[in-house]
């Protein structure tokens, strides 16, 4: 069942250690088929270098059921179905606690877009969520989560296709994408540009946005109709 | 004698350079048998890459004698086996150098939990201790680093069970566990946290604890008779 | 046609993951040969584990076209074919984004010679170019963007022999030697000069250039007719 | 000729790139044989992965004649001799711009002790020496880097086997031990504790040396008569 969708959530959740994104357990890939719209997700605190395609569970996007695997699936499991409910385009999820991204998502602050390296990927700021009320924690807290990530969208008028990423307040990064490949790359480059950002503003205190008009040439260089770069 | 748990301490000591967490031979990890009241631990400044399971010194819970072994124990034994005597829970203990909580406790600094990583593993601030005094230092000097440790914990009425690690003043880094490999695993978040709250309060100085319902939400997902996370 | 010279640009584009300075695609690197104003670069959107020499694109100096190659040139060609019109000493010339380097394209600042370190490779400092206007980025965005590194020189009277490399405002460096080796060489050095002033300057808030003397010394210690470094 | 010295040198000349202390050829090790005046050092420019025994040079230790050897001798062997000739027990030299001694190098200051890894190893500050002047520059350049190094532990009564180390201003580190081998390692250790002490700054700007009675404790706990660390 989904053989080729496990399998690709399995590569996705390897790469990664191989990106020093994770340490020990701490970060999981999903996929979903939108046809049947089943979910495939790492297992809960299973280590990487152990990890089979049959660890795979599947779970459904509705009812969060598991419809395959013996194991549980990732915890954060109900994070990722709220995401994949409410932002019908994007067909992967990666959550990690990636050091530079983690970093500003406990400072609570936005990353704002200070160069290329960003615009490439991101078309503006990518927010940090409010942080979660106490009935958000004690109730369904991981769907509470994607909760508050897909209001953090809504209220600012963020498209997810846009913006492939956010900080959840105290927490850390969640990433998406087409697929789960690209939603672990667009981890990656969450991650770089955490690391930039944060030492760009130590040089300048008082770092402001890129030209927005840069911003736009180097997003639409790569994305949209009109893109130019790669064969 | 010992032999399943010399080959635990061994593999333990060996995880120190895996995870990056010291140079040359600056660490160590012990582990107690608690029916025999033994601990075996590292020989002193014995290179990792040529320590064999018969170079691990079993030691004496109350007298700190050598009960088995050729070398002279690591120069820390005291400090250990005083901690294993107060915090009769824990059975495991690691020592190292690693860059990041070595800097908070040569910055005499706690570090308080200021994120979902830190909540995961440690239920509040990770303390650092007072100054030793000259008396305890021109004294047993080792073993009075232990019961500093222990001071600190009983005067800021915390558990070594919900916060197994400490920073000890102008000094490094002690973390513990249930056993060997256990406390390796919480030195190495230890040094992820100390890295991550260095720089989130480089972009928010005046940084706060997270909320304490959040706390609890993570702590208690891993921890207690209500865990929910792995399988 | 011209094999040597794609063998030499791939060697020189591998070296570059290599020597960590680029994160997926993100880095080009170049050369000329002069006789027959042909220029050798590497593809664009390639991945470095699978490219090969026969991926290399030769393009013509004057006009850009494609003289020889299965695959589109680097987006970032016209950038390179610009500098090596003006700057008619340059052999090879590497784009990246490496992290450090960066951080002082982001913060939109120079760097200024700090260390021998600095001195043994540049000789004073490395500019970073002023921000590009509306025109030259919906113009011809990468011809634009070699002109304003060009301008960068000449206004400020900097040769590119003595200092091969230059920092696009908001973007990234560009670095260039005598061939493609070379030209990675300094763009090594860069980052490794990048990494050293941000963090000296963090010692040292009113960071100066060091001694003018010492900066001749070190650099005329390697360079020019009274070099007496290595063999 | 002097082969088991050379075979010390070349073997400690490779430990500079494994311990990450040196990129491309920035990095020498020389040693001394105190019998016959002898010193044994690293050819000039030379990489260190096409490095050989052979390679070694041999220099008289007066008059700085190439006694032995094919190629160059390190353009910095002028300073490596002044400082055999002035420090008469050092063995051994490392010099690197290694890159968080350079930064403090950079800076222009001291590296104080501020906490018990330093004192490991240096009995009290790591001093950096005052600029060069312009007849030092101009002159023999390499022999008055050795000198001014001299100079900084004469007038600030400083002993070079307490402080096997310094920082040249502008410029970057020189290590010593009692041989190649101890020299390397006092090295990795000063890389050690210039980033711990950047750091540590960055939290406690108002950063004061530790105890002087915790120094000595640390320090004569691993080095003099009563020693009782390692084997």
């Amino acid at each position: 069942m989904l053989d080729t969708l496990k399998q690709q959530v399995l590569e996705a959740n390897l790469a990664l250690p191989a990106h020093h994104l994770v340490t020990f357990t701490w970060g999981n890939v999903s996929a979903i088929d939108r046809e049947s719209n089943l979910v495939v997700i790492k297992p809960s605190g299973v280590e990487y270098d152990k990890m089979t395609v049959g660890d795979m569970v599947v779970v459904d996007l509705c009812s969060g059921n598991i419809v395959e695997g013996d194991k549980k699936p990732s915890s954060d499991t109900p994070t990722h179905l709220e995401l994949y409910r409410q932002f019908p385009t994007i067909g992967g999820i990666v959550h990690t606690h990636s050091r530079h991204a983690t970093i500003w998502a406990q400072a609570g602050q936005d990353i704002i877009a200070a160069g290329t390296t960003h615009a490439d990927y991101f078309y503006g700021t990518i927010p940090c969520t409010r942080r979660m009320s106490e009935n958000e924690i004690d109730g369904e807290y991981e769907r509470e989560t994607g909760k508050v990530i897909v209001e953090t969208f809504l209220t600012r008028k963020i498209s997810p296709n846009d913006i492939p990423a956010v900080l959840v307040n105290s927490h850390g990064p969640f990433a998406w994408g087409t697929n789960a490949e690209n939603a672990v790359h667009n981890a990656v480059v969450l991650e770089e540009i955490a690391y930039m950002n944060l030492f760009t503003r130590q040089l300048q205190p008082d770092l402001q946005p890129m030209q927005q008009i840069l911003l736009n040439k180097h997003y639409l260089r790569k994305h949209g109709k009109n893109a130019y770069y790669g064969q």
